[in-house]
C-alpha cells in the first residue's frame, strides 16, 4: 500500500503557493495555479491535483515560460473572446477571460473563448463547471503533444486531446465529463511501465506500428485513440478547433516547440459557452425536467453519470476537512522549497 | 451477390420526386428531400440514399407528419437561429434556415441553428459540408430513439445520437466526419439478423443487460455506445445539446412520441457554425497550412481521413454518370408509385 499523508483543506493552497512563489511564479499566477490544484485535489483527482506542481516547476526550470506575464484580453464586438496568455500558464488568462465569456454568452446566446500562447497542465472540468455554475452549458478542448496515432496509422500525429463538457443542473452538481480522446492518459502508461505491468490491448502500437502491450515499446511508439476511427475523428476535430481555428499550435507543433524538454505543453485552448434560456425560449423548467428525466433513467438502471465518483470524493473531503496524498509526492513537493 | 441496377445521375432526383409527390409530400418538401437523397446516393452512402425513401413513405403513412408545412424562422438579434419545422421533415427547415445561420456566423463569429419539431431521417454530413463550402467549420447533432444503453446500464436511455463535423479545406473536399455514438447503427443489427450472422462483441446487451451477439436478443435488449464510458458521455451530451438545450425531445421522449410506429423519429437538431477568419484573426493562410500539415502527417503514414472513401465514390460516380442501387430496393421503390 502507498503511504499517504493527510493535508488539511486549508493547508493545500498555502503549500502550493509557497512552492510556486519559491520557484519563479509571480503572485497572480501563483494564486490562479494554486486554486486549480486545490480544486482538483479536493475531488481526489490525483493526476491533476498536487501532482501537477511537479510539472509546473519543470516548466519553469525549462526556462521558456514567463512566470509574471499579464494576460491580454482583446476587446471585440462579436461573440469571440480572445485572451493572449503571453507565454505564461493558461490559468490566469482563463480566470481573467471567463467573466467576458459569460457576458458574451448572455449577450449572443452562444460564445467562444480562445486562449492563445499558453502553457497548459490542468484538467478542463473546473473551467466548464465554473461556467455551469453560472447557468451556462460549456465545452472545452485542448491539444497536447503528438503522442497519439490516428486510426489506421502507426506514429503519433495527434495529442491526447481532451474534451470536457458541463451542463448545469439546478440545486445539484452539474453533469460533467472530461476525458482524453486517447485510449489511455500518457501518465497511465508511465505508471504501467514503473509497475512492470503489461498494458491492456488496443492502447498503443510500437515504433513499427504493431499493436503492443509493452509500456516501454508504447512510449517509444505511439498511443491509440479511444473508440477506434470515431475517437480518432474526434481527436482530429480537437486539433482543428483548439489549433488552426484559434490560430494556435497543433500537437505536432507543440511537440516541436518543446524540443524534447518535459514540462507542460505549449498551445491554445478553446471553450464554448451556451446560454440555455436563449436557446430554449426561456422554457427553463420544462427543459430542466426533461434533462433530469434522462439522468434518472440512466441512474435508475444502475449506471453512473460521469463525475459521480468525483462529486462523492468532494463531499467526503469537505466533510472530513482533509485530503490524502502519497507521502512520496508530498516529500517531492517539499524538496522544491529547499 | 446482390443484383444491382444502374441509375443515371439525372434520373435520381426525378425518381425520388415522383415517389414523394405520389405519397403526400408537397413540392417544397419533395425538392428538399430529393436533393438530400441524391446527395447521399451520389457518394454511395447506401444507408442514407434512395433506401431512405422507404422511411419517408412509412413516416407519411403513419399519419402524423405534415407533408406541406412551411417552416417558420423566428427573427432574432442574437447568434441563434430558431427554425420551427412545424411537424414536417427537417430538410426544408434546414434549407431555409442555413443562409441565416451563415449570416449569423459571419456576424457573431460563432452561431447556432436549432431546428424544432421535425421528423428526421437524413445523414448530417451534407449539412455540415454545405457550411464548409461557405468557408465555415460546422458541427451537427441529433438524438433518435432510446435504443442505446448508457455505459454500465442495461436498457435503452440514449439514441444512436450522431455527431457530424466539417472543416473547410481550400481547393479540396472538406475534412468531414459523421458517425453514430452507438457502436453499431440500428440498421446494421437488422442486417445481421436477416443474414443470420452473430454480432461482434461489445455492440449490444440482451433484455437482462447481459452482453449478447445474437441480433434478435440485441434488438429486444439494447445497443451499446462506441468507446465505452467516453462514447456514452458524448451520447448524453448529444441528448442535452440537441434536446433540452433547444427545447425539444430527448430520445426517450421521441420513442414515446412514435408509440411503436416505425418511420422517421420526431425530435430536434442543432448545428453550430464557426467563422474561421474571426477566430484566427484573419490569418487564414497560416492556419490552413497548419491544418494541411496535420492532414498530410495522417495520410503519409497510411491512415485515412474520414470520408475519403465517400469522396472517391463521388468522384467516380460523377465521372461515370451513374450510381448503382440494389435491384430489390429499386423494385420496392417503384411499388410506391402504384
Amino acid at each position: 500500500m502507498t503511504e499517504t499523508v493527510q493535508l488539511a483543506l486549508d493547508e493545500i493552497k498555502p503549500l502550493c503557493e509557497k512552492v510556486l512563489r519559491h520557484n519563479g511564479y509571480g503572485e497572480a499566477h501563483v494564486s490562479a495555479i494554486a486554486h486549480m490544484l486545490y480544486t482538483c485535489q479536493l475531488d481526489d483527482c490525483q493526476s491533476h491535483g498536487l501532482f501537477r506542481l511537479l510539472m509546473c516547476i519543470d516548466t519553469m526550470r525549462n526556462g521558456k515560460i514567463d512566470g509574471n506575464a499579464e494576460p491580454v484580453i482583446a476587446p471585440s464586438s462579436n461573440a469571440i473572446v480572445k485572451a493572449d496568455a503571453c507565454n505564461a500558464m493558461s490559468l490566469l488568462a482563463v480566470e481573467k477571460a471567463l467573466p467576458e465569456l459569460i457576458n458574451k454568452a448572455r449577450q449572443h446566446g452562444i460564445a467562444a473563448l480562445a486562449i492563445n500562447n499558453c502553457y497548459h497542465f490542468s484538467a478542463l472540468w473546473p473551467e466548464v463547471e465554473r461556467l455551469a455554475s453560472e447557468g451556462l452549458a460549456a465545452m472545452a478542448m485542448v491539444p497536447s503533444h503528438s503522442w497519439v496515432a490516428p486510426a489506421g496509422g502507426k506514429r503519433g500525429s495527434l495529442g491526447t486531446n481532451p474534451i470536457a463538457f458541463s451542463w448545469p443542473r439546478p440545486g445539484q452538481n452539474p453533469f460533467t465529463f472530461d476525458f482524453a480522446t486517447s485510449a489511455f492518459a500518457r501518465g497511465e502508461i508511465e505508471l504501467y511501465r514503473r509497475a512492470g505491468k503489461p498494458l491492456p490491448d488496443g492502447v498503443a502500437v510500437d515504433r513499427d506500428g504493431k499493436p503492443t502491450t509493452d509500456p516501454q515499446a508504447a512510449m517509444d511508439g505511439a498511443m491509440l485513440t479511444f473508440g477506434g476511427y470515431k475517437g480518432s475523428a474526434l481527436s482530429i476535430m480537437v486539433e482543428l478547433l483548439a489549433g488552426p481555428l484559434i490560430d494556435d499550435l497543433t500537437s505536432l507543433e507543440s511537440m516541436e516547440h518543446a524540443a524534447g524538454l518535459g514540462g507542460a505543453p505549449y498551445h491554445g485552448e478553446v471553450i464554448l459557452a451556451f446560454d440555455l434560456a436563449q436557446f430554449n425560449g426561456a422554457r427553463m423548467e420544462e427543459n430542466d425536467a426533461r434533462a433530469e428525466r434522462l439522468f434518472s433513467d440512466i441512474i435508475d438502471q444502475g449506471a453512473r453519470l460521469p463525475s459521480q465518483r468525483r462529486y462523492a470524493a468532494r463531499a467526503r473531503n469537505l466533510e472530513r476537512g482533509y485530503v490524502e496524498v502519497s507521502k512520496q509526492l508530498h516529500d517531492d513537493i517539499l524538496k522544491f522549497l529547499e
